[in-house]
């Protein structure tokens, strides 16, 4: 077991401790990108009403339910369906990192994320995106949309490379990173190489925020 | 007119440049986040098959139709709705920034951006989000889901912020920033504080970059 990682009964087992279950949902498919880049796995994220990229799920109290009940409460909520997790599908629960600029943490009880992968069918995943995007409790609240993951990378470089350069909640980065290479859906080194692009890609976007940044203070300027 | 901007008129004149138009779509809302935290307006965006985020839209070649009429072609793709465009919907036209990283350009003619926005009323939003999902011809190829852009700030900093600090494709950041600006959509200095803080969110993020790159080395070494 890696650094950082609790086996489930170990995390369980903290009282005081607040959990978080999120799930990686994905399928095979067999389409390709304008008929020429094999897009090979579905995989889904969301928007967060919060602005960044993660996975579906949230908070669940042991007390009153099983981590995995819990989730699939969530998914209800955030997805529209009713899609049952079960102990199998655990992959690891961790301590969360401590709080980013984007979320301090309001509270000192320390945080527990349980993470979960569920292979589906491309038609299941297909009626997911469906009804999240129509009649979803949490759609336009929690969750600002749903979007797939590009696992590919295409000539001049976009795709995964782009993906991965955005900002997520949390280790959900990471979590998804880790799930990638652990189900083998991209190669080590191409997710490898894909990384070492996205730090590029990121660090380029440093002008690109500033000259948005440069906007609003002509604005200010002129009034 | 701001510097690097082009009248529409001529920005056509210019003989042997490639036209792409996008269309920010919006709606207001009397919804509230939580119950509590106004949402305002919803602001549509995509997550582009590239891996960044954008406008839809997309390119148009003014010798065969026009520009309004090419870019309701493409939405007719993108989001499988008939979703007119006219002159009037007009925001702006100016040259692309130099291609980025993600995204070489891989031809010598300078590409024109001419950006576009229309109002709609909240259950037209809503219909362009269900139907993008399900039967737009592009789902799943072009454009991998559309996501709402979060206009609020929460109280940890969430929100705008967040969204801003992702990676965006040429110029659409700023197109976004100018017309929440241009149509009063989120105050002046509200934005020039989320974009302030948008910088510190982007920064911290490299951290967690380099977290998810080690972990494809470890693999590696295990391999």
């Amino acid at each position: 077991m890696a650094s950082g990682q609790l086996l489930r009964a170990e995390a369980l087992a903290c009282s005081g401790c607040r959990h978080a279950c999120h799930v990686m949902l994905y399928s095979d498919t067999k389409t390709q990108l304008f008929g020429r880049i094999p897009i090979r796995h579905i995989v889904l994220m969301q928007m967060r009403f919060d602005g960044l990229l993660g996975f579906p799920g949230g908070l669940v109290d042991p007390l009153e339910e099983t981590l995995e009940a819990g989730l699939s409460r969530e998914l209800s909520e955030e997805l529209g369906l009713a899609l049952p997790i079960v102990v199998e599908d655990h992959v690891e629960s961790r301590y969360a990192p401590a709080s980013s600029p984007s979320s301090p943490s309001s509270s000192s009880s320390r945080l527990i994320t349980h993470f979960y992968v569920k292979m589906m069918e491309e038609e299941q995943i297909r009626e997911v995106e469906r009804v999240a995007a129509s009649t979803a409790t949490d759609h336009g609240q929690e969750v600002l949309g749903m979007v797939r993951v590009p696992l590919y990378t295409m000539k001049g470089g976009g795709g995964l490379a782009s993906f991965l350069s955005h900002s997520f909640i949390g280790n959900a980065r990471s979590q998804l990173v880790d799930s990638l290479l652990r189900f083998n859906l991209v190669a080590s080194g191409d997710l490898h190489k894909a990384l070492t692009h996205s730090l590029k890609i990121h660090a380029h976007a440093v002008d690109d925020l500033r000259a948005a940044l440069a906007l609003t203070e002509v604005q200010k300027k002129q009034l």
